[in-house]
């Protein structure tokens, strides 16, 4: 399974979405049967596909839209709509400024202080619309919004920084007790980035609901540039969803892997499910959405960072409604709207019933060339990291 | 023959044409003596390339002149031909059109329902010059059409989807019974597209006369970026070529593979029967010849979906005869013309005397860096799906 | 070795300069007392290096240089210098001709015969200097023109064609027969082009004194798009240096293996030299010469051909003279001058005291990512091909 | 481990930066509290980062203010610092010169013979500042300059040349005796560059405290491209800290292994760490400093080679001090700025508390797809070599 990078140095060779491709087998189902559905702690979840916590894609509009299609928005607790009152105002004044002095003063807007009211109100108002309600916290704050956020209604947390595993060590602070974060809070909790069999079976073993996999998964990703970490996300999924199997046999219990960024189109997304995923993460896709808050623009939790951003603000433009993005009509022919019916027409042509069955079809290594655009607007993409 | 590509899972590597090169042996061939005819169901076809059953690419005309210079051309029962009863005009329409407007117009024009006289008319026209005639249809209109055309005097039928297998899922209608289709019509008939070694000897159990191979063949195909869907010519055509050779060795029978798509050149051609093909089928290459009926330009049916439309109008523009696209002389030194020429030179060089002799020639991998030039070209060609 | 791609098909990876380095060792060597000479049939040539056959590069003042400087020139017998009496009138045309009518005039320029008096003549002019003669033919003219050569002053023939084997099939005509040739001239002769190893080994059994390696070894080679045909240079070098060591354990007889093609560098022919060859053979790099009869242009026989033409005339640009591009000092830090600087100082690195010590270097797979501009210029250069 | 190119030719992959990325696994460390200090013969070193000996990198107030900052810079000794009096002059003009007539310049400035006086001087103007100085040298003038550079204070000896080997051969002159260089200096002396297991289990038997590690590590590196020469650095840098291990095995010695060269960010600086380097050291990303000498601007030693000049004058601009490229903070999120941040921010995420458990993360092969605009940066930076 190795290869040897030098003198006893052996390693894995890792693969990420462009490097692969579905193959079909000697059997094809109907696209209108296929059964997409996420079942997750009890919820039946129409459509398998989460919108990133990303200031600039999820609000409160964004995340009842999303979820009265059938899919889920992750509102971000940690971000503008719970540090402003009036949130638009600030998206706007975002927006509005030059590139270059965009960094400077996302840094100082996220300087506000986070508001428990605000995330109380916030959530009320996607929970009054009877809908499911999906809320995002930094590990260090989970126990304390997470309390906010359930109390106000929420029914499934998010608990995401870019690497997480359960043991840490510090000698300057007590670390996060993700287990007594868990068995406090009762509530389904989804916790990430990871991308190792042992993290993950770690982060199922202390209660997880769900585990966001994805560090660095791009190759032109700001993570690998700054860091050198990373780990291309078919790989990354293979083995995280290892550990799930592993852990459904050990204790029965059926922890989701949700694999979470590097997906540029309906393909990608594809890949995912094929490589494992029971659902994924998307967060650029949607930022060109009508609805999206950020008009087209996108930006990381990392370019608040002061020392070392990584990432700037991003302009995606805004070409499609939320509902033509998930499910169609399609107006461009690049597999970045109708991700609903790709997922369907792709699993028909694979034979594939359902997403545990997606999970199975055969995969074989098939490497693309990207033409000079896409390379272009993979490099435009750099920094999209989430904190 | 299996790479590990995460913990527990083992996938192969598929190879495209850029990837492999032809290798000379200790022989060589007098390339004017080579013999490159194709022995199919008694015909004895000159030159095994038959162009793709695409709008912009095959009328009448095109099919008359392509089966006197000694090839075969498809013509589309589900197009224009056979929805209008002129179709130049719908083609003049379609051509002049802006390239914003043209996906629309597509969508449109092909609303026209097909006519039965009309393809009726088509085949005579064909066959009435004392010519093979080969006409294409999808699956699920095979047997009514396919009735009207043999009456109608057609010689060979191509079946043709996406994705096809003989075991196919739905609830909603009965599946195709392609048993059923090659037992009544009793024409030899083209079944296609797979890429499956198991997936193809189910055609050939009920009674395929030649498989078509090749799914999202392209690295960038809209097929792959879209549905994830694609695995690289080379190795499909030795999958399905397996498929051929162990059902000949069990039944007698020898069913011909015709790898479709994905051929940018002449050396693509050579590699494709290096590959294990008996027959080529090419669509772009041919959309540069003054017969073509789209005047340089070409599109596929899945341009006509409207949900997830896959593929626009593409302009390659015009530059030679058809003769010279096939026989030459060629007047570019980019392998896109004289193709014949290009396979006799490449049979005697590697001192293949004929096709199954071509069939084992040796291959070597070496991946070519292709120049910007032709990135882009190749990126321009992306969405040229058929249905 | 091999490596499947596809069901029961095995094949090799082949290897190209661009995708190997050289390594260093334990062991340096002062470069100034490093042995470049080329020991061939009681010659010692002091740098092995020849300058290629084509009409652009070598005229009878060219190669008179070139022998002074201590390397050698082949004289093209089938170009213009034997078919024109006052051959700079017509590389003049042909240099002052548009880029579009070049292919033309250059198709209807070598339609003019050869003439055997021309031959004469031009050997004669060369050994007058008392310099060794080199001069090429192709197979079907080799037994003709060489016996013409050698009574001229011809000290050795070069016999070339794209792919050349011992064995050839023809019922129209009488395959040449290199036995015969070789035992009747009586003289040194290099046959090529051949990759393979049997086929190396064949030419050295009927008395080949040298072999020429390289068959459209560049990934954007024209012969690679139009045929398919084609392997990377340092596969194909090793392959047949193993024929070449293999035939020396059996008979005692050391036939040189000559590289030909596919070097854009110093560092590429240093490459060639680790990979088993004992002399190289290059062109393009010569034709930038202020001495190289084209004036910056240079083209193939391949260009002649009416029905396949496979590459145009090529404008390089003269940067250097011929003594610059051979001895230094370089003006560039490409690797495109002082050729022998380079390949004494890589030596001196890699611990060779000389050609032999230098074949058994260390080399490593490390691919390299050429910039566009690089990428542009390899495309530029399609189409150099020799007949 | 071995893949066979040809036949009876087996040989290594190597690995650049490029190529791999590092893992993160169940654990993770506080960035706050890892240790990137290195011991180094009993030096206390904070940041294990060293500015290379480059003429536009270094000067005397640059290697103040690193020493300062906690990293370390390395003054060359056979510069314009120790030929000219006043280098700040000399520099002004190499740096104002245009682009064409700068090798011409730079071939000229560097004639000036190096003066022993000035050696003292340029030592005793960082050395009164009670800071660690370290000079380089070649190796033929290391017994002379080492002589006059430790009397003056230096602590540390840079001994450099492209390609450095315990053995060598020469008849012209005695080749150099590291034994007797190290034995007379009796300081702390590091010596490279090399690659090789053997050559660096040399260096460390006659004593040297460290080894540089890296030859023409880039793929578009200059040395490449002329001399066919070039390792990857991460397996270089495997390769010679096994022979570091080896070699504290047997003798229980502790020799530091400096990865030198081919890093372009502070990914890559983690990669090397990663790959087992104690240290690294770094050219272009210094340069941009403002308190670099070259203004901007940089050049290698090897440009001054006359015969075979190997790189130019590059042009990097300056965009950030000193202090803000080792600690921050960073106004760039390409990894060129706090690298120091970068550093522990990656140790902290791979669970690495210091720079020996960073060595033992886990890597993964993983390439990466650079966007156009970081190739043509990557082309342009090629030709910095060091002589």
């Amino acid at each position: 399974m190795g290869v040897f990078i030098g003198i006893n140095k052996e390693v894995r060779r890792a693969y990420g979405f462009d490097e692969i491709a579905l193959s079909p087998s000697d059997f094809t189902v109907n696209p209108d049967e296929v059964d997409t559905s996420w079942q997750f702690e009890g919820f039946n979840i129409k459509y398998p596909i989460m919108a990133a916590a990303m200031d600039g894609v999820v609000d409160v509009k964004f995340a009842i839209e999303m979820s009265r299609l059938g899919g889920l928005a992750v509102l971000n607790l940690d971000g503008v709509q719970t540090r402003y009152d009036k949130p638009d105002q600030i998206l706007g004044k975002l927006i509005s400024a030059s590139q270059e002095k965009s960094t400077e003063l996302i840094q100082n807007l996220y300087k506000e202080p986070v508001k428990l009211e605000l995330i109380v109100k916030r959530i009320k108002e996607i929970k009054k619309n009877n809908l499911l309600t999906v809320v995002s916290v930094v590990p260090r704050k989970a126990l304390e919004y997470g309390k906010v956020a359930k109390k106000a209604g929420a029914d499934i947390l998010v608990i995401q920084s870019t690497v997480t595993a359960v043991k840490h060590y510090s000698t300057q602070y007590k670390p996060v007790n993700f287990k007594e974060i868990i068995d406090t809070l009762k509530m389904p909790i989804i916790i990430g980035n990871c991308i190792n069999y042992q993290a993950a079976l770690d982060l199922m073993e202390v209660g997880a609901s769900g585990i966001l996999v994805g560090v660095g998964p791009g190759a032109a990703c700001t993570s690998r540039g700054v860091l050198g970490i990373g780990v291309p996300q078919v790989t990354a999924t293979i083995d995280c969803a290892a550990a799930r199997d592993y852990f459904l046999k050990k204790t029965g219990k059926y922890v989701s892997i949700i694999t979470d960024g590097g997906m540029d189109s309906g393909g990608d997304i594809c890949k995912a499910f094929a490589s494992g995923a029971d659902a994924v993460m998307v967060g650029s896709l949607f930022a060109r959405a009508k609805e999206a808050p950020g008009k087209g623009y996108h930006w990381g939790m990392a370019t608040v960072d002061k020392n070392l951003p990584r990432g700037t603000r991003v302009k995606v433009g805004v070409n499609a409604t939320l509902k033509q993005i998930l499910l169609g009509p399609s107006n461009m022919d690049d597999g970045s709207q109708n991700l609903i019916g790709a997922l369907k027409t792709s699993m028909g042509s694979l034979g594939a019933k359902n997403i545990k069955e997606m999970q199975m079809v055969e995969m074989v290594i098939a490497p693309s060339i990207k033409s000079e655009g896409k390379l272009l607007q993979k490099s435009q993409k750099i920094g999209m990291g989430k904190k």
